[in-house]
């Protein structure tokens, strides 16, 4: 029987994409949540002349925003520059961010859910399509383009509540008094979903990544009932699409016996729970996702090494981790320490997965 | 060797104290956290006159406000009406409500933690205790007063941020900056606490309630270098109180390893860990309270009647269960399902103790 080569193997697979495969990669992979954005002069720069919508919707902007963080950094993905609503701005709500979401017209009723139709997303959003297209030629083939959207449980919650909120108790009110209306609207969310991460995925995202926010607002049982459902549904409809599937269930710790159910590559997890536990939970063939916690970018650079490092022995040495955030990258962040944690996770696993390969 | 007479035991101990002694109750007690507050007509009619500060510093007010929701329905216990940012009063930072917790000058130095001194609750709020001393005396005998304070942690996130927070990330940035000075300040607040809580239950609170709101915000191994150690001083320095000790980890499902090493008679549970498997990592010699999703009480009666049972099957039929919400109540739920609350689970737990300890 023939050995794999694993240089070879690393060969052929950008970093991020090996590990989302659970295969050896050249090194960890990192990206960083929220990694366009407020913490980058160049950000603000170009957000003091154009509104957080302008810069979605116009997709030179999104392309720049995009890109802004992959040249400052050897970041090992790009991800699209959007925000999880916006493939609900067809739904006629009256989206906007203030900067987050605001509806001037909240779902409040099983009326309210009965009326809405929603369109594809190369009717309603041509401009996302345009960014991923624009994006998937400029960037580098070991830089691979993160599709994705929002969690339909999490699109509920702005839905139906109507803007953010700490706990979210109008959607989760509406989900105990109006049961049946709210499988509906998490149905038709998950309709919605289905064809706007397709259509990133043919428009050249190389994978694609469910942000389930508000997950950690339910119980393991609301979660089963409600959210769950629609989850699976969106992640079995991706798995002919060839692209590897990320699941972000924030502060999900107690509901992670049901994610380990679910068809998906990686799993991301947020920094309450070690990685290892997270491992032990979801087996060996989901990768992991994260899990530094945005904080302690604001340690000293000894200490900061430290928790870097705590969280690469969290993951253990097997394939199969992308190192993150536990969460998105916090505004007053100084760009120099994600410089600092993207050459320590490089420098720490450089071949590390190499060497533990049988030759 | 003397049978134990369950009938006289429950006799001896009302049952909100019977539980928290995981002994045999006449039924499972059931108090409801922030029980005394907006969503009760009363409150609102009395908040219309005063201010939040000034209805906690007038004993007259306070008292009336704890008594308010115990008057209306049959509670098991009762709890003090303040707030946990009550007892910091005297450290001199120009705190105020608006309607949470704000400071004129919020910890951002080690030099603002050197300057901190703080006084005895009998010098620096006298009203705080002259309000338990008038409670204790009107309270029935089979409703005791539960005394409470914030755990150092969810006090420090309050006094470093300045005000409420999602990510409380000065916080927690200060944690990491500065640990410690972090140590310090956590080590004066639970100095501060000891002293607050004994002196509440010298004033006749009959139990003495640990929040901490934001434990939650930290991953595992800070909670354990900087919230445990904190959290530990102040329960043994509870021990010899005699009165029995509740320690609220909010969202604290990945730090219940370490909470389970603690002194302490109750630990509360958020909605998110069903009570089962609470208890499992707890252990049988610590009880749990909790934990019905505030949201159930927005759904119709035959729902929240089954989700009340659930968190009863959850908690098992043994002895050492409060019944309570995960989470403060919320503004807008309506008092007639609190009423149905409170009595379906009397009812479904009535004796029901008492008939599985042998006769």
């Amino acid at each position: 029987m023939k050995q794999p080569d694993p240089h070879s193997a690393t060969g052929d697979l950008p970093p991020f994409l090996a590990a989302c495969r659970l295969q050896p990669a050249a090194h960890t992979p990192v990206w960083i949540m929220r990694q366009a954005g407020r913490y980058l002069p160049e950000y603000r720069a170009l957000r003091e002349r154009h509104s957080f919508l302008e810069m979605m919707r116009t997709p030179e902007l999104a392309t720049e925003v995009t890109l802004q963080p992959v040249r400052r950094f050897p970041l090992d993905a790009a991800i699209l520059f959007a925000d999880i609503m916006t493939p609900l701005d067809g739904l006629g709500l009256g989206l906007d961010f203030a900067p987050g979401p605001v509806l001037e017209r909240p779902v409040r009723s099983r009326a309210d859910v009965e009326a809405l139709r929603w369109r594809p997303a190369e009717e309603a959003v041509p401009h996302v399509l345009e960014t991923v297209r624009a994006l998937a030629g400029e960037l580098p083939e070991r830089t691979p383009l993160i599709g994705f959207a929002g969690a339909p449980w999490t699109l509920f919650c702005y839905l139906v509540e109507g803007r953010g909120s700490k706990s979210f108790i109008t959607a989760k009110a509406f989900l105990h008094a109006e049961p049946e209306a709210s499988r509906q609207l998490l149905e038709l969310l998950a309709d919605l979903t289905i064809d706007y991460a397709r259509a990133q995925v043919g428009a050249g995202a190389r994978a694609l990544m469910l942000f389930d926010s508000w997950a950690g607002l339910l119980g393991p049982d609301d979660y089963r009932r409600f959210a769950l459902p629609a989850v699976r549904r969106i992640l079995e409809a991706l798995s002919s699409s060839g692209v590897p599937r990320i699941y972000f269930p924030n502060q999900g710790a107690t509901l992670l016996e049901d994610v380990a159910g679910l068809p998906v590559e990686v799993v991301g997890i947020d920094w309450r729970l070690p990685l290892s536990r997270a491992r032990r939970v979801l087996g060996p063939q989901i990768g992991v996702q994260g899990n530094l916690d945005p904080a302690a970018l604001f340690a000293p650079e000894a200490a900061l090494r430290e928790a870097i490092d705590q969280v690469l022995e969290e993951a253990g040495s097997g394939p199969g981790h992308v190192f993150n955030l536990g969460h998105g990258i916090e505004r007053e962040t100084d760009p120099a320490k994600v410089a600092l944690l993207i050459d320590h996770v490089h420098a720490r696993t450089a071949r590390r997965t190499l060497r533990e390969v049988p030759a």
